[in-house]
Parts: C-alpha cells; sequence; structure tokens
C-alpha cells in the first residue's frame, strides 16, 4: 500500500502550494482543495474497484453496495436517507433539476448563485423578493410575494459573497403556513421549499428537518470533497422531473453510470465537514478588526450576526478592487472581488447591485473567505499584506491619502 | 513526488485485481479501470491545483490555461478543436444535450443505447430504423425513412451489445444528400447527424471529417479514462440548446465549475487510447474459434467483418447465460450478458430483440469484450472455464448433452 506515501505527498503538495506565508490563499468559498482524507479513500476506486455497479457479478456487486452504503453515509450528515438523494454532477445540476418539473411561479432574489437565478429565469414566472442591506431574505419579504400560484420558493442557506445566513426555518414556517391556507381554500398546487446549501454546509448546522425545506442542494467541490459531484435531497413525496434520459440509474431520475469515486470521496467529506464544524470566526473577526481599526472608512457587508463564520466582505471606498487582487497575487495572496464566476465575467456583481451597494463602493470589494488550512499566523501576513496594497493604493490616488 | 510509489501501487492494484490468471475480466465494454497513466497525470488537479478556473488570480489562471489546453488535446485526437468541445459529466448527459434542441422528427434505431432511446423518445416523433440481423443500421434504411420534417439522424459508431460497425459515411452521405434537396426545394427545416461513439473510440479510427457526422459523443470511462467524464462535440455552427443554466462555462451551454482533474485525465486516455489502437482481434478471434469448435451449435452475433476487434458475442442455444454469469463469477471470470444497463434491469436486450434474435437463443448470450490488460494466457485459461461451466450446464440440461 502506498497509503502513506500518498498522505505525505498530498500534504507536501498541500503545503507548498497554499497556507504557507508565502502563499496564502483565502478563497476557499471560489474552491478548496480535495482532502488529502477524501483523496485517500477514494484512490481504490479509480483503477481497482473500477466495475459497472449495475454489472452482475460479485466484484460488481460489491462496488454497488459501497456506492448505497456512502449514498447512506453522505444522506445521514444532514439527517437524509441515502435513497432520497440524486447524485449529480454539481450544484449546478441539482438546481436544474429541482427547478425542472415546476410550472407555476417561482419565488427567488437576485442574491442567489447565478445557477438559481439562471434557472429560475428559465423555467418562467419569477418573483424576485428584495434582500434587506445585510443582504437577508425576510420570511416576511416571502409571503408577501406569495401568489396562489407560486410552486418554488428557492433561498439559499447562505449568502456565497456575504456569507448571511438566511432564515430557512421561517421562510419554511411561512410556506407551511400558505399549504394550509391553500388546502382549506381547495388550491390543489402544491408548493415546495428548495434551498442551495452548497455554501455553508461544513460551516453551519444542516439537518434538513431543523430547516424545514422540501428540497436542498449540495456541492462536494466546497467542503474539501472532489470537483463535480453534488446532490439533491429530495422529500420522498417530492416527484422530480429528469433532466438526463437513460438507463434509469438514481432511481429513474438522474440517468448515467454512477460516479463511485466521487460519492466515495464526497462521504467521506461530508462526514468530515459536519463531524467537526469549521470554525474561523476568530480568524475572521481578527481580520475583519484588523482592516477595519487601519480604514475606519471600509464598509463591512452581510449581517452583523447571522454570517458564515468564514466569510468577511469588506468595501474600500474609491479602490478599484481588481486592481488589488493583482497586487496581491504579486505576494503571494489569493482573494476574490466576488464569486467566480461573476469575477471571470468582470461584470458587476448581482449581489451587491441587489443590496443597493452603490458602483463606486461595490467596485472596492474584497471577499476573503478562511479554510481549513489557515492559521492566524497566515492571517496576520496576509493582513499586513492587504493593509500594505490598499495603503499604497490610497497614496496613489489624490485625495485618498490615508 | 510520489508519483513512482503511485505508479507501483496502482499497477499492483491492478495485477491483483483482474487480469491475472486467478480474476480475468472480460466485460471492457460495461467499465474500463483508470490507466495508471491516466491517473498520474489528474493527481495534482486534486489537491494542488484546485483553483477555480474562473478566478482571477495566477494560480487559477494557469489552471484555467491547463483546462483549456486539455480540451485542445483532447479534441485533437479526433481531429477537432477544443472549443468545439462540451465537456458534460458523461455520454448520457452529452447524448440528452445533443438532442435538446431538437423539436422535429428523429431516425435512430432501437439497438442504440438506452440514452439515446430514451433521449429521442424525451423529444417526441422518434422513426426507428430496422437492423439487420448482423446489427448494421444500413444508409439505404436511414434514407428510406427520411421525411421532409426530419430534423436529426442518431446513429452509433459501434454497437455496445455487438459490437458491429455502423457505415457512417455513408449515412452522412445520404444526410448530405437530403440537405442538397432541401436546399433546392426551399425547405429551411435543418437536419443534424449525431453518433454517439461512447463504444468504438479507442479500438477504431474516429476522425469528425471522415465520419461526416455533425454531432459526437465520446465517453472517458470506455477508454480507461476517468469516469463521470464525456463530450459532446459539435460544429460550430450547430447551436446547442442547454440542459443546465447558471454561471456560465462551457461557452454558456453547460453551467457548472469546470472539472479539471476529469478534463485533464479524459484528454490523456484520448491521447493513449488514439495513439496506438487498441488491437485484440486475434485474441478475438482465438475465443471464438475456441468456442465454435466446442460448441458448432452456438452462434455468433454481429457483423463478421466490420466488428469492433474487442467484441465477441456469442449465443449458445438452450443455456441460461445468467446461470453461466455467476458459474463464471466463482471460477474468478468476469463477463456480461449484454449491457450494464439492461443487465441491472434483468431486461431482454433490446438490441437482439431489435435484431430478430428469438427469445431462448438471447437468454444464452454472453458478451466477452476484451482490454487493454487481456493476454492470451488469460484468453485461454477464460475459455477453459467458459467451456467447463458451459458444458456442465448442457450436461445438466436433458437433451442437451454434448
Amino acid at each position: 500500500m502506498c497509503t502513506v506515501a500518498i498522505q505525505l505527498r498530498v500534504k507536501k503538495c498541500y503545503n507548498t502550494r497554499v497556507n504557507t506565508p508565502d502563499s496564502i490563499y483565502l478563497d476557499y468559498a471560489a474552491a478548496a482543495p480535495v482532502d488529502k482524507r477524501v483523496l485517500e479513500v477514494m484512490q481504490p476506486y479509480f483503477s481497482e474497484e473500477f466495475f459497472n455497479p449495475s454489472s452482475p457479478y460479485a466484484p460488481a456487486v460489491k462496488v454497488r453496495r459501497e456506492y448505497e452504503a456512502a449514498k447512506d453515509r453522505l444522506a445521514h450528515t444532514f439527517g437524509a436517507k441515502g435513497d432520497e438523494v440524486v447524485i449529480t454532477a454539481g450544484a449546478t445540476e441539482s438546481i436544474n433539476l429541482a427547478f425542472n418539473g415546476i410550472k407555476g411561479d417561482i419565488i427567488t432574489s437576485k442574491i442567489e448563485h447565478s445557477a438559481v437565478i439562471s434557472a429560475a429565469k428559465h423555467h418562467g414566472g419569477v418573483v424576485f423578493v428584495k434582500p434587506t442591506e445585510a443582504g437577508l431574505i425576510s420570511a416576511k419579504s416571502i409571503a408577501e410575494s406569495m401568489t396562489p400560484q407560486t410552486e418554488l420558493v428557492s433561498v439559499q442557506l447562505a449568502n456565497h459573497e456575504l456569507g448571511t445566513i438566511q432564515p430557512l426555518r421561517e421562510i419554511a414556517a411561512v410556506i407551511k403556513q400558505e399549504r394550509e391556507t391553500r388546502a382549506e381554500s381547495g388550491n390543489k398546487t402544491p408548493i415546495l421549499f428548495h434551498s442551495d446549501a452548497s455554501q455553508g454546509f461544513g460551516s453551519i448546522d444542516v439537518h434538513i428537518a431543523r430547516l424545514g425545506v422540501d428540497m436542498l442542494t449540495l456541492n462536494s467541490g466546497k467542503i474539501y470533497g472532489p470537483k463535480q459531484v453534488g446532490l439533491l435531497w429530495h422529500k420522498p413525496s417530492v416527484k422530480l422531473s429528469p433532466l438526463i434520459f437513460g438507463g434509469g440509474q438514481e432511481a429513474g431520475v438522474r440517468s448515467g453510470t454512477e460516479n463511485v469515486a466521487g460519492v466515495i470521496g464526497f462521504a467521506k467529506a461530508a462526514q468530515l465537514a459536519t463531524g467537526k464544524l469549521s470554525d474561523t470566526a476568530k480568524l475572521r473577526d481578527l481580520m475583519q478588526t484588523r482592516l477595519l481599526d487601519k480604514f475606519p472608512q471600509a464598509v463591512v457587508s452581510g449581517h452583523k450576526k447571522k454570517r458564515l463564520p468564514n466569510f468577511l466582505h469588506i468595501s474600500f471606498p474609491g479602490i478599484d478592487a481588481e486592481r488589488v487582487i493583482f497586487l496581491l497575487e504579486d505576494e503571494g495572496v489569493y482573494v476574490a472581488t466576488g464569486s467566480a464566476c461573476a469575477a471571470s465575467r468582470q461584470t458587476k456583481s448581482n449581489v451587491l447591485d441587489a443590496i443597493g451597494m452603490d458602483d463606486s463602493l461595490a467596485r472596492g470589494s474584497l471577499r476573503l473567505t478562511l479554510g481549513r488550512g489557515t492559521t492566524s499566523e497566515m492571517v496576520n501576513v496576509a493582513i499586513d499584506k492587504i493593509v500594505a496594497v490598499i495603503e499604497s493604493e490610497y497614496m496613489r490616488l489624490e485625495g485618498y491619502v490615508a
């Protein structure tokens, strides 16, 4: 067995590439490395236990059992059963699958991930509720947007740019109330509650019974699992409409030969992530305090209390954050302006637009997200470098000298 | 670096699990192990080069370039360009994507993979042309089924149960002729030609210009690449209709964070597979000769000459192939009755039904498919064991004693 060697190699590379004083990665919300413990459990399924789970002979049946067992372990991490879970190629596919059967109206918001916004628009009548300035979607705003034709409400667990945690339980209560009203009035239109929990799972408690959702999207890549693996959990009573037809895998809802290595890895990642929730709030608060002390004009966005412990969204008036990112890159510090998708297309963040941030402040925004490998030493080195870059930027700009 | 250790480990495990006299895998059409050279090039992209290709900083831009370069290398193996390729989560998704924009009539056959049949049915008016007894779809049968409303013709490169290679060039010529007729008559309905080349790529020449197709599906898992990775190639003039909406990756056609490790692996697998086409025809002929010598009543199906070099489909009258599979499993020989999908649902093969094989003969069918690790020693050991099992089955059945 080369397990130890693989561990050592991964550890070594992990340490040399990111998370050293010379190379500090603060963009865990965009992508996370596969945890070495996850990669280790995946390895046998590439070249040894490679059999098609649908084949009839014993080694393939063993793979089928291990696949189903991994789905069970994965589902248990958020209070569900394996057969309520559809494995997909990532959160984007999960979201599209959740929306696919919907024919009536949809309520969501413009601070959702682009996958939710695009899927909602593709499926027709969408009402976008307005978030608060802190990026909160209140249950009241959902209640006010509800009509007798509303079939789906989709609200993320936590915002992917601000880290604001949404009041899913309260929203679920509003939907339950609406369901009761419909039952009384004889309105047979169903109403479902979906949440994209890609951001937040592993940092805060995620349990389907406590959240009150009918469908839940999770992403393996965000929790140190393999990329291109996701899931859509659904209540057994929710009938999904397939996007991909074929061999009838995943109970007929999502055809295609199963991703055994991916699911084995996703299950391990979910167990690690939920076994010990990541608590980086102290480090995040340290960053926030140091930056605000130095730049009192900076604006921290997102909810003051209901915020993911690893998120800091901070805007520096007058600064061009894209320049800052490239200057920081030279210093070996990697941070984001917004979500990776928006960043690549150089468009203004739909999140900042929706919370009403003015364009000039939005342009000076950085998103710093911490992860499993982040230490206080790294945070302090990174903040020193961020402070130096932003100071030099202010000095460069007439009228903004700090 | 632990590269050598990983190589050794994979090699060792590869050898201990399959492809030894004690454990002979003859079901490469159902699943293939990831080649150790493929797994090696993938390794850095799990935990080191893990960055989101859409992030703006240098390490992520490097990953983006490596991803695009891998797509180019992959596309070059079949004569295409990287930007004409949409990466998917496998052949099933590729096929569904190819069919998604089609609103008019579709011509295909019932010997296609279930993904093609299901996707075709989902999209409406389908004409199923009749294959020959050898599982051949003639260009003439396509021409005769054509109507002015036909928008898509989908014919596989090679059949996944029989190995019969389809005359794609001749079918392409028929479609070209139809296009010219439409242009002359002012019929503006477009007509496209798609081929699912999942089975055959790596065994026979696959080049888009020579095949004459407009869209081509390929699968990484069948060519010793990672599973849950596939592609749909399309001519630049073909406008695809997305199945999955979101961040706009893959030129807006297939959203979701890119599968960097998967595509790096797929490209390597395609280069290995096309660099030296797998030629197992001699070994396949050896199996065929030995089995027919012993059981002259057995029927070999598929085209005599136009057949994939690693496929042998053979039916033993009166035998229950499912029993044979389980008896062979005890001997460490793993073979299939048909495709893995059909096998799992214990239904009769749609392929054998379509070529007109009677039920009792179909029930006695084995599919033996050879692969990169198969040696003549393994083939001889496997045939000894298959002969012994089938002889004992015939002895068990009154009236069938050999």
